[in-house]
């Protein structure tokens, strides 16, 4: 079984996008942040999906998706905390609606609703109804939601801390994942998302965090950031900061992905993480939709990069399957429901 | 002959820390931002470098070392413009009496009296006193002066245009080089450096900054911060932004040194990028100064990684002297009077 940990409904059908227009400019004008929502029929998901991601996903040769809203669009930093949440709740919805319709392929991780300056501790509520109530497995963590200008605490910080105890509570992970960027030095899924995942990995390595939250588990997406390419300088970082050797002092809770768009990448990457702290991940359809004119095939097939790794059935089935239905245990309870 | 294009004098002698505390001290205080200098002795200067620099320049077989101030103590975030560039001056002049006690083995590179919110044409003066009467070769650019806030425009903005002017008009090139930070997100050397140097290079792939300036060039250090692991995200979104391939587009202005701290990171740069595109650098005396217990040698002997590569002697040649020769056509024409 082939388990995708890391795709967002990037396309979404349009009254839902509208419905958003709709709500920022009524944030502008003062005016009802939570208008009534379009009519959506099936068959409009269906045919958003089935032309995209299902058909990508069947070519492919992957089974499944852990499905969330589009990061970039999840956007905490446009309105206020109530335009986050009325938008935060149409997002998750939608998601639920594609996992209904394909109960299969399909499973949810929700958008949380974040605002700069606001305590994380609001999220919890909507954690809890993606958690218990849609049956949703994870949850996107945004680290900067002001979009670029960084002004929230760093993960470790204590004001993160009510939200990690209800991530532990109900058991699930959060994939560390930025939105778009209103600031201009960035570029969204060239610059932004790479930094937060670097920067997510830093402060872990540079707190204690995982002393207090022994369980509390992490996805950094994009293959870790910048992080298996400089190695050598987060051990030695480690080092002179006089924390433990980072398998103990970080891996155990946290993961990198496989959304590394090139066979390079994905071997280094390989080569220096452990094989129990990757999960197959392609954010298809995402950042780089083209296909690779050194290869003939799409960039962010990274399923192919790893299928041509030299490694053992017994680890591909780790990278594949099992290593997610150990970080995501609703995932796990599911698919054994299902006789999987 | 081997030249390590990235050092910087992290260790300068107490005196002049002394007396940046007295500066800092003097601007909260609203008195004299620029107060007499100690007087350090040669005798101070040369056990600073005899004891550090050049002892593990030697033991670790290289020649040279293109020098500079301590990046992470630039701080331009500190004080105002007239802090910015008294300091500036006390250590660009600092670096002038090592180059000046071992003219063989460093030639400076300037920092630049960069302040948040000034424009950098008031870099301008800094650069041609240091290049012109100094002899320096190149200078570090802070793409960032507020230290982990990002208030600048990007370096793709008119506004660094009369920089890059000058810059090019004395043929030197600029190390892409932030400082401190002042945001606690981010760690100077784990997360600040690394994504100031994958931003630079998303900046670049954005603009179209080479076209107005074909002889300008950037050294992006640490081993161009993510770009490399990521090297197929990148041709994918110089792709979907309709530009040219990336040798094209940046990489005939763009260099990355060897600043990546354990052989698989090495072998992954050397991997993806030409080898015309690749200097020798280690940070030495730097970020990360401890002995990797996996090799048993320092991580930032960073010669021995490319020691290990299966490389010609002509690449290792061009990775070690021709290609810093080339971007610092300076050094260039300096070790051609010495009859090298």
């Amino acid at each position: 079984m082939i388990i995708d940990c890391h795709g967002h409904y990037t396309t979404a059908p349009k009254a839902h996008d509208a419905w958003r227009d709709q709500q920022k400019a009524a944030f502008k004008a003062g005016g009802d942040v939570d208008p009534p929502y379009p009519a959506i029929s099936d068959d409009e998901i269906r045919e958003t999906i089935e032309q995209n991601q299902l058909r990508l996903l069947k070519e492919r040769g992957a089974d499944m998706t852990i499905f969330s809203p589009r990061a970039s669009t999840m956007a905490h930093h446009v309105g206020d905390e109530a335009v986050s949440q009325a938008w935060t709740r149409r997002c998750n919805d939608l998601i639920k609606r594609v996992v209904d319709l394909y109960p299969e392929t399909f499973i949810g991780v929700c958008q949380l609703p974040q605002s700069p300056g606001v305590s994380v501790a609001h999220s919890i509520a909507e954690l809890e109804r993606c958690v218990n109530e849609l049956g949703f497995v994870g949850c996107n963590l945004n680290p900067d939601p002001s979009g670029g200008h960084w002004t929230a605490p760093p993960l470790t910080d204590r004001a993160w801390y009510p939200f990690f105890e209800k991530m532990v509570e109900l058991d699930v992970p959060a994939m560390v994942h930025v939105s778009g960027s209103c600031n201009a030095n960035f570029h969204a899924t060239g610059a932004h998302y790479i930094n937060a995942d670097t920067t997510a990995f830093m402060q872990f390595l540079e707190g204690d965090l995982f002393k207090d939250f022994p369980t509390l588990r992490f996805i950094i997406p994009h293959g870790g950031g910048a992080v298996p390419y400089h190695w050598g300088r987060y051990r030695g970082l480690a080092d002179m900061l006089k924390k433990p050797p980072l398998r103990e002092h970080v891996m155990k809770n946290v993961y990198f992905d496989t959304c590394v768009y090139h066979q390079p990448g994905i071997d280094l990457l390989f080569r220096v993480i452990d094989i129990d702290n990757i999960l197959f991940g392609s954010e298809m359809v995402g950042a780089v939709r083209g296909i690779d004119p050194e290869t003939g095939h799409y960039f962010d097939d990274t399923k192919r990069y790893i299928d041509a790794l030299p490694i053992s059935a017994e680890d591909k089935a780790k990278i594949f399957s099992g290593n997610a239905r150990r970080v995501y245990p609703r995932l796990d309870a599911s698919l054994k429901a299902r006789g999987l």
